[in-house]
């Protein structure tokens, strides 16, 4: 097993940091001494370690799901062109596996002298020299390549079809939907813009950019790493489904009706716009009621410590519900959902400034879940019920199926073909 | 001299790397031995220690300029509210001092715990837990605040005034302009907007905002670190100014006619857009032409690695220059402007998706220089002849005056009141 295997998996990844510091060390003061004294030692939430890649191929799942969440992000839906046909898909599912299998690497794809130059360069050239920064790539198939252009139709999957309207909507066109979907994660916002960037341009005659966002998180890193803050202060993320059992239950699809998406899962992106300078002129004790957290510690209203289970039955001295039912904790949570989670993987977001010089900013949201059901069904209660809604608006939206890794030779999606 | 200092003058910086580096390795193991191991060891490129700061007090220069450029920056324009006077410009500058000192450190500005709480919090927490990841603010005062309205026409220095058309001109009026400027530069986003949000909302009764970009860079870091590539795929920044001799020279003001701003510099910010799709289709061999440099090394058409000097007068075989009079880097080069440099600290951006499809990005360049001129005669003659103009547009522009960093107990541009 490779490094990057075991990294991949989420084992022994404080062995692995440790590893990847020892090789820096032992090269650079050329002893053996430094190597054994740093292999004890995973560094610090303030290191950085760019060297990290994962493999994209025969990893049962495409990476940038479970994978622990990148600094960075650029996703991006496509539309497909009028003259793409069945072969184009296929095609192009080919190439971008390829591509995907290079890229992260951190590599270019295709030669980068000009050597004898009959043609434009396949890499666009602004990631070389840079390192695979923990790359991943994550292709999504939206709901119309099962319409009739493609003859897929008798692969789709039941459960799968674009999202309804959902309570709290307040979508615009030109960032909903899509017929395909990248994302693409890694420590280093360069890579991820050089990599979406370079996938639609490989696919530059089937499909064109639709909306794409580019998201940041903090950079503070390491296995153990503390949760990301979203834009509104508030930690995003502590109860996030981790465990392999978690996993298997809500996020891989397993006995499907369609073979083709065996241990693949469905991807949601909303572009949530967030009302900052109106949150911020709200005291800090209303934001806590709102989310259901201490804001500094991100502990529940009801506990001391982040991840302290939250007690939605606790009352106050004078008889209230300690956590508001109506705050955002309250009603995601999976106590008051039917048991159900969503593995998330949401981004901080600008845009600068709307036109009347208010932060344009927001949260990328994407979630993972094995039944879009689960998805639907938590966000309808939130866009009915959120006390958060007076601050927040879901601006953006699609839904994709996300396939499995394909075994090295092999390319996404081809058990569609 | 603290660790920062000799940082933030970057000297020494390699030895500063180690001591850093030591500190974690020593910290986790218990041990002395690490500490001198590592003591010589500045890390690879590939890592990235978040846990340096900058002091902004007592430094001669604002940071952000002669700094070691960071992987992040969020850049922001403001306009002022038409109550401003001059008490206000003077506050704001007081209260932006304070602010900025402790968030180069780190740290939130104001409490974080409700406690008493009768208002809104100072900060707005979305930093809180993270590193100071190397945060520099540099701030900047427009031609604006020499007009009638604060009483400080006296003040103004004789070449300072809002930019002349310049050839090429493309600019957009909603990112042209503004009374004060605020960059932040960081190796994490997040403490960027962190940065600039809660200095615009400690402004927001004097200022709005009017522009902002988020700029990005490639993540390898670390002294002596590759020169980032912009994303045209070429290495930007090579010639820069980096010796304490050009620094003095082309730089920081000294002997001007205007006391307060003696070792400031002055600050001009450009929103280039690239057109990528259409620099996407050429070849390598003519994208080298344009730019004059080799692609994947960043070496000049004359030399074989990226600090060759450039020999504008080399001739091929057949009589022609090597290096293209038109290219990038010979109309930019000293050598063809008279001697004179400008120090450069560009960030790529994306601002997503054009309304036609296309990918909206390029390059926020930003240049400090002592004498606006400077970069006013090498633009027009960039604007006027440079072989790139067909693949770029400069949409946004603004300059602004940089007074030097204020001592301990003082704040920016104190001098002018």
């Amino acid at each position: 097993m490779s490094e990057s295997e075991i990294s991949r998996r989420g084992v022994l990844s404080s062995a692995l940091w440790a590893g990847i510091g020892g090789v820096a060390v032992g090269a650079a003061t050329g002893g053996g001494a430094a190597w054994a004294m740093a292999a004890s030692t995973p560094p610090s939430d303030d290191q950085i370690d760019l060297s990290r890649s994962y493999p994209f191929y025969g990893q049962n799942h495409q990476g940038g799901v479970a994978t622990e969440p990148q600094r960075n992000a650029v996703y991006m839906t496509f539309r497909f062109a009028d003259s793409a046909d069945r072969h184009a898909l296929q095609s192009l599912l080919a190439r971008w596996s390829a591509a995907a299998a290079v890229l992260q690497q951190g590599k270019p794809i295709g030669s980068v002298q000009p050597g004898v130059e009959v043609q434009p360069p396949t890499d666009t050239g602004e990631a070389f020299g840079l390192s695979p920064a923990s790359l991943t790539i994550t292709v999504g198939l939206g709901p119309s390549v099962f319409g009739p252009r493609f003859g897929l139709a008798s692969k789709k999957p039941a459960l799968f079809s674009e999202l309804p309207t959902l309570n709290g909507d307040f979508l615009d066109p030109r960032l909903t939907g899509g017929d395909l979907s990248v994302q693409a994660c890694a420590d280093d916002p360069q890579v991820c813009y050089h990599a979406v960037r370079n996938l639609a341009r490989l696919g530059r005659s089937i499909v064109s950019p639709h909306w794409a966002v580019l998201g940041f998180g903090r950079a503070s890193a390491g296995p153990g790493q503390s949760t990301p803050r979203n834009l509104l202060g508030f930690k995003d993320g502590t109860r996030n489904i981790s465990s392999p059992a978690d996993y298997d239950r809500f996020v891989w699809i397993k006995g499907g009706d369609q073979p083709w998406l065996e241990g693949g899962t469905y991807q949601v992106a909303r572009k949530i716009r967030q009302l900052l300078e109106t949150w911020d002129s709200d005291r800090v004790g209303n934001q806590q009621q709102i989310i259901g957290r201490h804001k500094e510690s991100g502990a529940p209203l009801t506990g001391s410590a982040e991840f302290d289970t939250p007690d939605f039955g606790a009352k106050s001295g004078a008889g209230d519900p300690v956590i508001d039912p109506l705050s955002h904790v309250a009603l995601a949570a999976h106590e008051n959902n039917g048991g159900i989670m969503i593995r998330r993987r949401s981004y901080n977001y600008t845009d600068g400034l709307d036109p009347t010089g208010q932060l344009n900013a927001g949260l990328l949201f994407i979630s993972y879940q094995n039944d879009p059901r689960h998805f639907i069904d938590i966000q309808n209660r939130l866009g009915a019920h959120d006390l958060l809604n007076e601050y927040i608006r879901h601006i953006g939206s699609a839904i994709f199926a996300v396939p499995p890794a394909p075994e090295e030779g092999h390319y996404l999606a081809q058990g569609l073909f």
